[in-house]
């Protein structure tokens, strides 16, 4: 990670920086008014980090592929005694070295992307956010000052990422529920830095780069006047889209145009975390339980040009199709690549905005 | 379904035709040398079928959704006396009105795709394809008479549906395992044919189109000087691909170019699905239990000119990653279309082919 005044200054705060003990940056995101001081050391011994992903390319689609083996040994479902994101304590040391924080990142020991100090490979990271210390948190249960930590850690991260030479692209999101693959329960996102520009975010680029004017603009106006807004409020409106692919899928907008989460103003940043928070309540409502899903932030690419053209949005899926019933991406999808979606997007947002 | 002489000629058997009680055409082939005579009448009543699918669009991607709301109510894992794709015996009367069969092919009660017969909607059908009346039977323990029989069904569909006005490309596919959201346990495929160019196979052509010559021919070339071919015969090839994305994706290839499993001659139909067949009991082995698994044949696109350029293939795709694991597609691959798979290509051929 390079120190960098610009992301600083974008998140509107300078995080405590460390290492960790096999030479990963670990960065602390204070809560507003809370400063606790110089971060601990790391005082684990860690063996050397395990093999780097390894970049492929699939030719008949002429999209790369990660490959990305060490990671089959990766840390799965520990008991919550030995989770590696909870806070360090006497005689139990984790990823964490300090006995409490807000917010934390650092780099992902079993990392998705090769690593940028690899050199002749493409750059890229992989980094593990830490929403709360507590390890039965949820992001939608935490409160406007925390969000308002997260949302810095975001502007942060992507602004730094963004500036590593070779990284095309920086997605932060987070996945919940064992449903979906989740290893570790403790209240985390990711940020992943990718050298190449993610197939799908390609082809928003081609799509965003012919049409006139900015889609995201367009999409927001035409959902207003329809049947599936969920929820709306001064600077934010949660939709489900006209074309939505997953049972539910929540769509969550800046008002005012922004292809960035940096371009919004403070009250903007707050407005549009909160409806993000606010919407995963939603989720676990409407089934009477943690909800699986997948969340991230679509901004606009590095370099693209798009900034008019690109309007900022968080995307959420869940896969829950039905009480005790998920939605698999089977041959249609996976072969195809064509989506069916088995519950309507106006029955979805209905069903969203009783679910409060 | 229109009867037609090309599909019967390309296939080289003549399916026996019967209509279901709502007006369903129902196919049944036999295996060779195999005749029992006129299909039976179907003696059920049958409700209305239910609203059919819709094609919607989404704007971000250019890419067409569906929205198949009906399915959420299809029959979900019924107990195996109550399987609606055993042959009918008295007191229990099922999807199939014989009472033994051993290919049929039928439009399913709940397409994913709007039907034909709307009229305004673009065109578009489900087939289901029962590959043996035993409801315990799976695709890898056919015997090579059955495949036969199958590969027949699939030439015969194939043509007859890509004579559908409307319809864009024929897929041939199954879905086996509860992990990948089965609803039916009995042995069967299914045949989509879509108004539309799957988003994958859109981007396949694509990239075919500006490519110099063929990129399966040439892909086939190499990998059979790599370390990734699994098994080979003189008529087909098995491999996991350099790039591939699932932890065990099998490609199987003719060795010869065709573009369609039409344009292969008796000898090399029956090698490619004798090979897809085998390389499923291999993925039943790997992990000694019945493996989770989504196959089909990747064919050239109707009418898109590609015949020279487009090296037919059938893909196999399992997302158990070991024992007890499953590879799940999270943000990465959810939101951004960014591929991670965590078993090298190298490591999952090298199983499989010690999995004989």
């Amino acid at each position: 990670m390079l120190a960098s005044d610009s992301a600083d200054r974008l998140a509107g705060r300078t995080p405590r920086r460390a290492t960790l003990a096999d030479g990963r940056p670990i960065l602390y995101f204070d809560d507003e008014g809370h400063d606790p001081g110089p971060p601990p050391a790391d005082r684990r011994v860690l063996e050397t980090r395990p093999h780097p992903a390894e970049l492929r390319h699939d030719p008949l689609t002429d999209e790369p592929v990660l490959v990305a083996a060490h990671r089959q040994g990766r840390t799965f479902l520990p008991p919550s005694e030995a989770c590696p994101l909870c806070p360090s304590r006497d005689g139990s040391l984790t990823e964490i070295p300090a006995a409490a924080y807000d917010v934390v990142v650092f780099e992902n020991r079993f990392p998705s992307l090769p690593a940028t100090a690899l050199g002749s490979e493409p750059a890229g990271s992989c980094e593990v956010v830490c929403y709360a210390a507590e390890h039965t948190a949820s992001f939608a249960v935490l409160d406007p000052r925390r969000l308002a930590t997260v949302m810095a850690a975001w502007v942060h991260r992507t602004d730094e990422l963004s500036r590593l030479p070779g990284v095309a692209y920086v997605l932060a999101f987070e996945n919940r529920g064992e449903e979906i693959g989740v290893t570790l329960h403790h209240p985390h996102g990711q940020i992943y830095a990718y050298p190449y520009l993610p197939p799908r975010i390609a082809r928003m680029v081609e799509v965003a780069a012919r049409a006139d004017g900015c889609l995201g603009c367009l999409e927001l106006e035409r959902e207003l006047e329809g049947n599936r807004i969920i929820d709306q409020g001064e600077h934010a409106v949660a939709y489900v889209p006209h074309g939505a692919r997953w049972p539910y899928e929540i769509h969550v907008l800046p008002r005012r145009h922004a292809s960035t989460l940096a371009e919004l103003d403070a009250a903007e940043r707050l407005a549009v975390v909160a409806l993000e928070a606010e919407m995963l309540a939603r989720l676990d409502r409407l089934f009477d339980r943690p909800a699986p899903y997948m969340a991230g932030w679509l901004t606009a690419p590095v370099d693209a040009g798009l900034a008019s053209r690109w309007h900022l949005r968080a995307q959420l899926i869940s896969p829950q199709r039905d009480a005790g019933k998920l939605k698999y991406l089977a041959g249609s999808e996976s072969l195809g690549g064509a989506f069916i979606n088995d519950v309507r997007p106006e029955v979805a947002a209905e069903r969203l905005r009783h679910a409060r």
